[in-house]
Protein backbone atom coordinates (compact mmCIF):
# COMPACT_ATOMS: atom_id res chain seq x y z
CA UNK A 1 0.00 0.00 0.00
CA UNK A 2 0.95 3.55 -0.99
CA UNK A 3 1.32 6.43 1.62
CA UNK A 4 1.98 9.88 0.69
CA UNK A 5 4.59 11.48 2.87
CA UNK A 6 2.54 13.92 4.44
CA UNK A 7 0.35 10.88 5.75
CA UNK A 8 3.23 8.80 6.84
CA UNK A 9 4.40 12.46 8.97
CA UNK A 10 0.49 12.68 10.07
CA UNK A 11 0.20 8.63 11.26
CA UNK A 12 3.61 8.56 12.65
CA UNK A 13 3.07 12.16 14.94
CA UNK A 14 0.18 10.82 15.98
CA UNK A 15 0.14 6.79 16.27
CA UNK A 16 3.56 6.72 17.07
CA UNK A 17 3.16 4.00 14.22
CA UNK A 18 6.25 4.02 11.86
CA UNK A 19 4.76 3.62 8.33
CA UNK A 20 7.47 1.80 6.08
CA UNK A 21 7.65 1.38 2.27
CA UNK A 22 9.24 -1.40 -0.15
CA UNK A 23 12.20 -0.24 -2.32
CA UNK A 24 13.98 -1.72 -4.13
CA UNK A 25 17.85 -0.64 -4.43
CA UNK A 26 19.91 -1.28 -7.00
CA UNK A 27 23.88 -1.20 -6.45
CA UNK A 28 25.68 -1.35 -9.41
CA UNK A 29 29.73 -1.61 -8.26
CA UNK A 30 31.85 -1.16 -11.36
CA UNK A 31 35.88 -1.22 -11.22
CA UNK A 32 37.25 2.43 -10.81
CA UNK A 33 38.87 4.02 -14.21
CA UNK A 34 42.64 2.49 -14.09
CA UNK A 35 42.27 -0.86 -12.27
CA UNK A 36 42.53 -3.49 -15.13
CA UNK A 37 39.96 -5.62 -16.16
CA UNK A 38 41.10 -8.97 -17.31
CA UNK A 39 37.59 -10.89 -17.81
CA UNK A 40 36.52 -7.89 -19.76
CA UNK A 41 39.10 -7.84 -22.20
CA UNK A 42 38.77 -11.34 -22.38
CA UNK A 43 34.93 -11.52 -22.90
CA UNK A 44 35.59 -8.27 -25.60
CA UNK A 45 38.57 -10.63 -27.56
CA UNK A 46 35.53 -13.84 -27.62
CA UNK A 47 33.09 -11.37 -29.13
CA UNK A 48 35.66 -10.38 -31.58
CA UNK A 49 36.63 -13.75 -32.31
CA UNK A 50 32.66 -14.42 -32.94
CA UNK A 51 32.67 -11.60 -35.63
CA UNK A 52 31.13 -8.76 -33.70
CA UNK A 53 32.88 -5.17 -34.21
CA UNK A 54 32.74 -3.30 -30.68
CA UNK A 55 35.04 -0.80 -29.67
CA UNK A 56 35.24 -1.37 -25.78
CA UNK A 57 33.36 -3.47 -23.06
CA UNK A 58 33.07 -2.56 -19.26
CA UNK A 59 31.67 -5.35 -17.11
CA UNK A 60 30.02 -4.45 -13.72
CA UNK A 61 28.22 -6.02 -10.85
CA UNK A 62 24.77 -5.05 -10.09
CA UNK A 63 22.39 -5.72 -6.85
CA UNK A 64 19.05 -5.17 -6.42
CA UNK A 65 18.62 -5.47 -2.63
CA UNK A 66 14.38 -5.17 -1.32
CA UNK A 67 14.14 -3.57 2.06
CA UNK A 68 11.28 -1.87 3.49
CA UNK A 69 12.48 1.44 4.75
CA UNK A 70 10.47 4.98 5.69
CA UNK A 71 11.59 6.75 2.65
CA UNK A 72 13.50 6.79 -0.40
CA UNK A 73 15.99 8.82 0.91
CA UNK A 74 16.27 6.59 4.17
CA UNK A 75 16.24 3.18 1.75
CA UNK A 76 19.65 5.28 -0.55
CA UNK A 77 21.66 5.50 2.94
CA UNK A 78 21.30 2.44 4.04
CA UNK A 79 22.01 0.54 0.65
CA UNK A 80 24.90 2.72 -0.16
CA UNK A 81 26.60 1.25 3.36
CA UNK A 82 25.80 -2.18 2.12
CA UNK A 83 27.82 -1.34 -0.69
CA UNK A 84 30.39 0.88 1.25
CA UNK A 85 30.78 -2.50 3.83
CA UNK A 86 30.52 -5.02 2.33
CA UNK A 87 29.43 -4.83 -2.02
CA UNK A 88 32.50 -2.83 -3.32
CA UNK A 89 35.63 -2.45 -1.99
CA UNK A 90 36.69 1.00 -2.00
CA UNK A 91 40.58 0.67 -3.18
CA UNK A 92 39.01 -0.66 -6.52
CA UNK A 93 35.50 -0.22 -6.96
CA UNK A 94 33.08 2.85 -7.36
CA UNK A 95 29.46 2.19 -7.16
CA UNK A 96 25.87 3.79 -7.29
CA UNK A 97 22.43 3.26 -6.14
CA UNK A 98 19.23 4.15 -7.49
CA UNK A 99 15.54 3.02 -5.71
CA UNK A 100 12.77 2.33 -6.66
CA UNK A 101 9.32 1.54 -4.36
CA UNK A 102 8.72 -2.08 -5.17
CA UNK B 1 29.22 14.33 -33.79
CA UNK B 2 25.58 14.28 -34.10
CA UNK B 3 23.82 14.13 -37.17
CA UNK B 4 19.67 13.27 -37.56
CA UNK B 5 18.32 10.54 -39.32
CA UNK B 6 17.12 12.42 -42.23
CA UNK B 7 20.43 14.05 -42.76
CA UNK B 8 22.00 10.58 -42.03
CA UNK B 9 19.73 8.65 -44.79
CA UNK B 10 20.25 11.78 -47.34
CA UNK B 11 24.03 11.32 -46.79
CA UNK B 12 23.57 7.60 -47.15
CA UNK B 13 21.51 7.86 -49.77
CA UNK B 14 23.46 10.65 -52.04
CA UNK B 15 27.28 9.80 -50.88
CA UNK B 16 27.19 6.05 -50.44
CA UNK B 17 28.68 7.62 -47.10
CA UNK B 18 28.11 5.69 -44.00
CA UNK B 19 27.48 7.19 -41.12
CA UNK B 20 28.33 5.90 -38.16
CA UNK B 21 27.34 6.90 -34.59
CA UNK B 22 28.91 6.00 -31.61
CA UNK B 23 26.53 4.18 -29.19
CA UNK B 24 27.07 2.54 -25.34
CA UNK B 25 24.78 -0.64 -25.31
CA UNK B 26 24.36 -1.83 -21.51
CA UNK B 27 23.49 -5.71 -21.26
CA UNK B 28 22.10 -6.72 -17.92
CA UNK B 29 21.94 -10.58 -17.28
CA UNK B 30 20.04 -12.09 -14.46
CA UNK B 31 19.01 -15.32 -13.57
CA UNK B 32 15.68 -16.53 -14.54
CA UNK B 33 13.10 -16.97 -11.81
CA UNK B 34 12.95 -19.84 -10.02
CA UNK B 35 17.07 -20.47 -10.75
CA UNK B 36 19.11 -21.23 -7.39
CA UNK B 37 21.69 -18.51 -7.04
CA UNK B 38 24.13 -19.36 -4.04
CA UNK B 39 25.97 -16.05 -4.73
CA UNK B 40 22.83 -13.90 -3.67
CA UNK B 41 21.93 -16.04 -0.67
CA UNK B 42 25.72 -15.88 0.71
CA UNK B 43 26.06 -12.18 0.10
CA UNK B 44 22.39 -11.55 1.95
CA UNK B 45 23.15 -13.28 5.04
CA UNK B 46 26.74 -11.52 5.54
CA UNK B 47 24.50 -8.54 4.97
CA UNK B 48 22.53 -9.54 7.89
CA UNK B 49 25.24 -11.15 10.05
CA UNK B 50 26.39 -7.26 9.68
CA UNK B 51 23.09 -5.84 10.77
CA UNK B 52 21.23 -4.81 8.06
CA UNK B 53 17.90 -6.16 7.47
CA UNK B 54 16.89 -6.43 3.55
CA UNK B 55 13.97 -8.55 2.43
CA UNK B 56 15.82 -10.03 -0.73
CA UNK B 57 18.60 -9.47 -3.03
CA UNK B 58 19.73 -10.66 -6.57
CA UNK B 59 22.37 -10.44 -8.54
CA UNK B 60 23.09 -9.14 -11.84
CA UNK B 61 26.07 -8.84 -14.64
CA UNK B 62 26.36 -5.87 -16.49
CA UNK B 63 28.48 -5.24 -19.58
CA UNK B 64 28.77 -1.54 -21.22
CA UNK B 65 29.42 -2.39 -24.76
CA UNK B 66 30.77 1.08 -26.73
CA UNK B 67 29.65 0.06 -30.67
CA UNK B 68 29.24 1.96 -33.14
CA UNK B 69 25.95 2.04 -35.31
CA UNK B 70 23.99 3.17 -38.16
CA UNK B 71 21.11 3.44 -35.40
CA UNK B 72 20.27 3.05 -32.35
CA UNK B 73 18.25 -0.06 -33.46
CA UNK B 74 20.71 -1.42 -34.97
CA UNK B 75 22.85 -1.35 -31.50
CA UNK B 76 20.33 -2.67 -29.97
CA UNK B 77 19.95 -5.74 -32.23
CA UNK B 78 23.43 -5.93 -32.15
CA UNK B 79 23.88 -6.02 -28.42
CA UNK B 80 21.04 -8.18 -27.98
CA UNK B 81 22.73 -10.83 -30.25
CA UNK B 82 25.95 -10.29 -28.38
CA UNK B 83 24.12 -11.36 -25.40
CA UNK B 84 22.19 -14.48 -27.28
CA UNK B 85 25.99 -15.90 -28.04
CA UNK B 86 27.95 -15.02 -25.70
CA UNK B 87 26.87 -12.93 -22.39
CA UNK B 88 24.41 -14.64 -21.49
CA UNK B 89 23.55 -18.38 -21.45
CA UNK B 90 19.75 -19.08 -22.65
CA UNK B 91 18.77 -21.65 -20.23
CA UNK B 92 19.05 -20.07 -16.68
CA UNK B 93 19.67 -16.53 -17.94
CA UNK B 94 17.22 -13.34 -19.64
CA UNK B 95 18.80 -10.63 -20.44
CA UNK B 96 17.71 -7.03 -21.56
CA UNK B 97 19.60 -4.76 -23.56
CA UNK B 98 19.67 -0.32 -23.51
CA UNK B 99 21.47 1.56 -25.67
CA UNK B 100 22.18 5.77 -25.40
CA UNK B 101 24.40 7.35 -27.29
CA UNK B 102 27.56 8.33 -25.68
Amino acid sequence: MYYGDKAKAFLSTNTGFQVMTAYTATVTVRLKRGVLDPEAETTKQALERLGFDLEGLRSADRFEVDLEAESADDAHERASEMAERLLANPTIHDYDVEVDER
